[in-house]
């Protein structure tokens, strides 16, 4: 595992706050902190870092799972909805992956369960990734530094489908990031925050921000309504967790974002139209609490959101295999 | 500096041949080995790492110089003309930006003399990044992590689109790949080559290649004709450096490209038609030197090429810093 030495220390500080017990401090906190990843099996991690950055599980050639969830930048692209295959404009704002494991399931909707299930669904998605999993197997199978790779990490294999998906999944789950300031505070550091920042966060627990933005993820553990004081208007077509359960009373209920990392994963909502941390506290606050924030409240709920970011993933650029004469060529243009 | 301790390893050692002289052994050969870097100024490489990844120098927030000059893949996309903005298909294959810094000068047609003149052209291209250089600048001084590193590097600065390619061209310099094996041989060590490898290297030097491809790049030091014996035939337009210097006798000529890491700058050829090694040292046998290749001579050729991957960069992937409510927003999709 390749996190810097400050992640190293983050850990061996949660091993020791967990060896005594979390303290009571934080334990009254509806939030609480990230511990770092446990990574159990590196070869495998290894091996879902290349498989998230190569480009060959692509019809194209050029679209990697980092291409719409850059660990440069939050694990997230920025843009209101991804930009797929041939430039196709996608349907919904992509999710952070920081922090992702955290989710009670994966996607808007939560169509996925698992991380696995939702590594494989891009990849094959005419929109996205545009290649076929019997395709992206091929690829790989053609690439004796992967066949060599595979073999070590599962054992005598033609390679997968849920092997890739499982090393992708597995690198994911390394994605987390401890030692925000708010978790320094969490953990006993009250010097960690500001005046400002505190009464940030005080007016986020007394608005009823924290319903649903709880736990390690200030989010990302329940399903709910767009939209429960008045109606959210959107040009966007998606009608959330409706899709997967086909029950009317999941119309419009998306899964809650996480808020960590909230300063980078800009812009906001499942449509991405809200462009900043101001805006998105604004129309929460009117359509989930009913609440209109005066600039100053707002301004200091978002310097509280602000304390959520904390150590981003650092590890080497992974260098690729190179593709060998057998393998099958890209298809960017047809 | 985050080259990995191989590479220091390696410069300690280049270090000391330096002083003790280059080898009789290596000063025979029309081939001489890549230096590593010598990084004189880290906080200038650091701020180019930062500006070579983030795709908020394209009009789309989507492409950074990675995306077609991907150090994962031997600084190409390996495929045979790029993505640009909006999808549109480039004119050309993208050249390897490892050792470019070796090359007489930048772009098949050498079209800019210097890597800070060449890192200026894509981000301002309307069929690449789509953005404009006044909008690039813009971006970055919306920044206040940039506005605070440019100040740094530069001193009192407004940040400056020549700022900005001097940044990217000093990290550029840094992507040399020294430590291939055809280097540690021409260094002394006797067995880092066999016997096919060398049986290549002599049909290499033999047959003529070595006119062109020459020097510590193995080429990327002069422009030749392509198709010297025969015409070479192509459905794409360039040609070549009479673009540049509006000489008849510059029709088809272009840039030798550098023949490191040639294993994986794949597909081959200005114009990518080239699919695999085996082809392209076929076509150049045939069209530049009036020879056909047995397979036998063209496997050892082959072989020999093979053994021109040095250390491949590595350094943490760069975390870039957030935009604010100030950046003019990315436009994908108009």
């Amino acid at each position: 595992m390749s996190m810097r030495a400050a992640v190293s220390f983050a850990a061996m500080l949660a091993a020791s706050v967990a060896t005594f017990g979390v303290p009571a401090f934080a334990a009254d906190e509806p939030i609480s902190p990230i511990e770092p990843a446990k990574v159990t099996n590196p070869g495998l991690v290894e091996l879902g870092k290349k498989l998230y950055f190569d480009p060959r599980l692509s019809k194209s050639g050029f679209i990697s799972c980092n291409s719409c969830h850059n660990l440069s930048m939050g694990g997230t692209d920025n843009l209101k909805t991804s930009i797929g295959h041939n430039w196709q404009q996608g349907p919904i704002n992509s999710p952070t992956v920081l922090n992702s494991s955290l989710n009670v399931a994966q996607f808007w909707d939560g169509r996925a369960l698992t991380l696995q299930e939702q590594a494989g669904g891009p990849i094959a998605n005419p929109g996205e990734m545009g290649s076929t999993h019997a395709l992206a197997v091929e690829v790989l199978r053609s690439i004796p530094e992967y066949q060599k790779e595979f073999g070590e990490v599962f054992g005598e294999t033609k390679i997968t489908i849920e092997e890739v998906t499982k090393a992708i999944a597995a690198f994911e789950e390394t994605l987390v990031t401890p030692n925000s300031r708010f978790d320094q505070w969490l953990k006993g550091d009250k010097k960690a925050l500001t005046t400002v920042e505190l009464e940030g966060y005080e007016l986020f627990k007394d608005s009823g921000c924290t319903a649903c933005h709880n736990g390690s993820a200030v989010g990302g553990n329940t399903f709910q309504k767009m939209g429960v004081v008045e109606p959210y208007k959107t040009n966007n077509p998606a009608e959330g967790r409706i899709a997967v359960t086909k029950e009317e009373a999941d119309r419009f209920n998306f899964k809650v974002p996480t808020l960590r990392n909230v300063a980078l994963t800009y812009p906001y909502f499942h449509d991405g139209e809200a462009a900043t941390l101001s805006d998105a506290v604004d129309v929460m606050g009117r359509i989930q609490l009913g609440k209109k924030f005066s600039p100053d409240e707002n301004g200091k709920i978002v310097a509280f959101l602000k304390t959520l970011t904390g150590d981003q993933p650092s590890f080497a650029l992974p260098i690729l295999p190179p593709s060998t004469d057998k393998t099958p060529k890209p298809h960017p243009f047809d």
